[in-house]
């Protein structure tokens, strides 16, 4: 991208002036045009110390209005962002529908950033690599514009900025050591940023490389190509995204109807021995995970009425409550629909050491979302993928991913229904929507066995908890836990 | 791509048939739809020896009516091809709009075929994943539904087939060479398949990895991610693409109202003298580069009535006929018109040794098919960088491209136009058409000026050759070609 790439020339001044007049202007009718087709868009701006981007932003922000852009300053790494998994932090500022977000350094720099200090190995680039297209890629897929822009001054004019500013006390804190240790190492930084730029251009997320001598000239340049991407992605939204081919690894699932629910029941007498047991070793196991900082993410899915709460407290009555976290999924609030569907679980990931409980979660995309028509045919095939990759991110981050599918027959649910219906204390568990779901019963196991066959990664498989007997269930859940938790112990 | 890939499990039978069934009975559907949509649709099938890529098409084939496909065996290379740019051959084949091509056998096989044969160094290879990532990314740019498979066996079921394909005299001739070095050296060949997948496997144009170990579990694979990707294509038309960043060297070209025309003229003795001493050097390079088969392209474009004919007509006295061809430009035909925009000139591209001249050219889609309307404003806008593509890749052939703009001003065009109304041997040449576009020059020359400055890579410069003297043009042209075929030679 950097070797062999001619830059555009600049334009005299006069040209240089109307041009920019013209953009700007365009940049201005545009904001509005974003927000009625509730474009999100993502403007990356990446490249040399020194290079300008901040003041690029600075200039390009002033043509729109406060309320429709945000600018995200990823520089400086804080303590928690180094206990979340890699790309959560750029994942966090992603724009919701008909903004902007204008990123000053973000996931390149800080992938560079670690190649140039030595410390990443060449397993972890490659991996990194393949997480960051998969997030461009994923972005686009659901609807986002991301413009990627690298900033490019040569190694002579870098040199000069940095005697310029630092021989002034009022620019001098502007340049870091950074920028000083770049202009040292200019041609093996140009190597790095090409080898990263090349890696990472795609057909629908491709770089623009920006010749960043001249401000002006390089507010022209990022303000036309973000002009015109911005008109393309607007006469394309909702279009369908080919439906990529699993290449996660699978582990055999029954179907829901293959599953015996017969005899899976445990004794009253025994049933409180075990629990006691496990819970006990459950509470070691979580001061284990918490010195070794292991991350743990427990997903609960399953009928209505199936025992989901009650499964889940027999778990947290066993944990430190300064280490786990219970996260309660109903519907999405306004900026969470603005966003990527996997936005908001994204930003309820644990800490490392951590565990977090999701009763119901990202699963609804293929469910509910799926049979509501909440969202697209599209948008559910393309989840299984997405949800695979967003599941490899934790896995690759090192987490422990535990995903139940708390299982009851219709009859057990009809009984279960019919007595929250007759016992005053429990009415409120019992809602019109349950029953009008449990009318689409058959399509809601079509669409569970095709989830459940599709997402049952090695890195993160499904578990059945039968839960006719919902004593077994909890038993079996804890087991489960304490199982995959000695794993990585 | 095929590492770590997990293949959908076989149903059963009866689901296998059901399943079939419908896939089968979609395709039937899709034929008609694909024509209502002017959709092309490029299969794909490459996969290991007797994977079965051939009998999974005739299947396949067998729910689409005649008149709607056209299956492309491409194993054999035929001597023309091997006097074509690489691609020829395959852009050749490419489907008009609303059609299915199937080839059998295509890019991949040639290029992974000469990297097992050890014919093919690092740095072609390199060159040819470019290539056919241009190819590919241009075909889906322009519409182009674009479906690749690749068929996937085991070392041990393709030693199995080679066996019983063996033993049998019917059945002897299924089973070629390469099959049986494709199983001795198994592990090296899925090495170089495997990287080859991973470097063209791109989100928009992605591979789908195939069990091929039953024939029917095959060809239901197949039909269902095929069907899949017609259906995301079809609520996909006129899909605008991202205009990418200008990667080739360009030169720096004045614009049309910088150059002057006074004083480029040629005294008659002068001119008869010239073209002599020329023409005569311009046969002996002909015969020269016939010896050392150098393609070359001469390319004219210019004002009407600035001259062009004529100055063809100058170098072509200089060749001998039996190596050289000149194409007049008017309007796609049908047939051109429902393909690629770049097909009709790929397909007129000459042998090696030979010299094609374009009497206009591919330039029409940034000159009349822009301003007229032929073409949307996505298309235009993003020829620029594909015709560079379509240069560097006649370049990487080794052709040598000359880029003519016969060019005189506003009133010679005014002489010329009324000479030839008024002169009824002339009559002819002169059109209602020719009059309105002269209303439109000055929308013209702008667009003229951004496509020069635009492609005029170093590879495919463009000359202007000042036409207000038309001897003086002709003179100009006989030098620049005999300069740039020298540099060759």
């Amino acid at each position: 991208m950097l070797k062999n790439r001619i830059l555009a020339e600049k334009p005299s001044e006069e040209e240089l002036k109307s041009r920019l007049k013209a953009a700007r202007e365009k940049l201005a009718v545009q904001q509005m045009q974003i927000k009625e087709h509730k474009l999100p868009v993502l403007v990356l701006l990446e490249g040399w110390g020194t290079s300008g981007k901040g003041s690029t932003i600075g200039q390009v922000i002033r043509n729109i209005d406060p309320r429709f852009f945000k600018v995200a300053s990823m520089e400086k790494m804080r303590e928690e962002d180094g206990r979340k998994p890699f790309l959560w932090r750029y994942f966090a500022e992603i724009p919701e529908a008909g903004k902007f977000v204008f990123m000053d350094s973000g996931w390149m720099d800080e992938v560079t950033r670690h190649r140039l200090q030595g410390t990443m190995d060449d397993e972890t680039y490659d991996m990194r690599i393949a997480s960051i297209r998969r997030f461009e890629r994923q972005l686009t897929d659901n609807g986002y514009l991301v413009m990627k822009f690298f900033l490019h001054i040569s190694e002579k004019e870098q040199k000069k900025r940095i005697n310029a500013l630092s021989k002034d006390i009022d620019t001098k804190w502007r340049v870091n050591d950074t920028d000083k240790w770049q202009n040292k190492h200019y041609e093996k930084c140009f190597g790095i940023f090409d080898r990263y730029l090349d890696a990472t251009d795609s057909p629908s997320v491709p770089w623009y490389v920006i010749d960043a001598v001249s401000k002006k000239w390089a507010e022209l340049q990022v303000l036309e190509i973000l002009t015109e991407g911005i008109d393309i992605a607007m006469q394309n939204r909702s279009v369908a995204v080919p439906i990529l081919q699993n290449v996660f690894p699978l582990q055999k699932m029954p179907k829901l109807s293959e599953i015996s629910l017969q005899n899976k029941t445990i004794g009253d007498e025994a049933y409180k021995e075990e629990l006691k047991r496990l819970q006990d070793h459950l509470r070691d196991l979580h001061n284990r995970l918490y010195r070794k900082r292991i991350p743990v993410i427990i997903a609960y899915e399953g009928w209505d009425a199936a025992g989901k709460g009650g499964n889940i407290k027999r778990i947290t009555e066993a944990l430190d409550p300064r280490g786990y976290e219970v996260h309660p999924i109903a519907s999405p609030e306004p900026k969470e629909k603005a966003r990527h569907y996997l936005w908001r679980f994204f930003t309820r990931l644990p800490r490392t050491g951590h565990i977090a409980i999701f009763d119901r979660t990202w699963y609804g995309r293929v469910m509910v979302e799926r049979l509501e028509g909440f969202c697209s045919e599209n948008d559910w095939k393309r989840a299984y993928n997405e949800i695979n990759e967003f599941e490899k991110e934790l896995a690759d981050w090192g987490a422990v991913i535990i995903k139940f599918w708390v299982h009851i027959d219709k009859e057990t649910q009809l009984e279960r229904f019919t007595l929250r219906q007759n016992t005053p204390e429990k009415q409120w568990k019992i809602t019109e929507e349950d029953w009008r779901n449990r009318e689409k019963w058959d399509v809601y196991e079509n669409a569970i066995d095709e989830m459940i066959q599709k997402t049952s990664t090695t890195y993160a498989p499904w578990h059945i908890l039968e839960s006719v007997d919902k004593k077994y269930a909890r038993i079996k859940a804890l087991k489960i836990v304490i199982e995959e938790l000695e794993k990585v112990l």
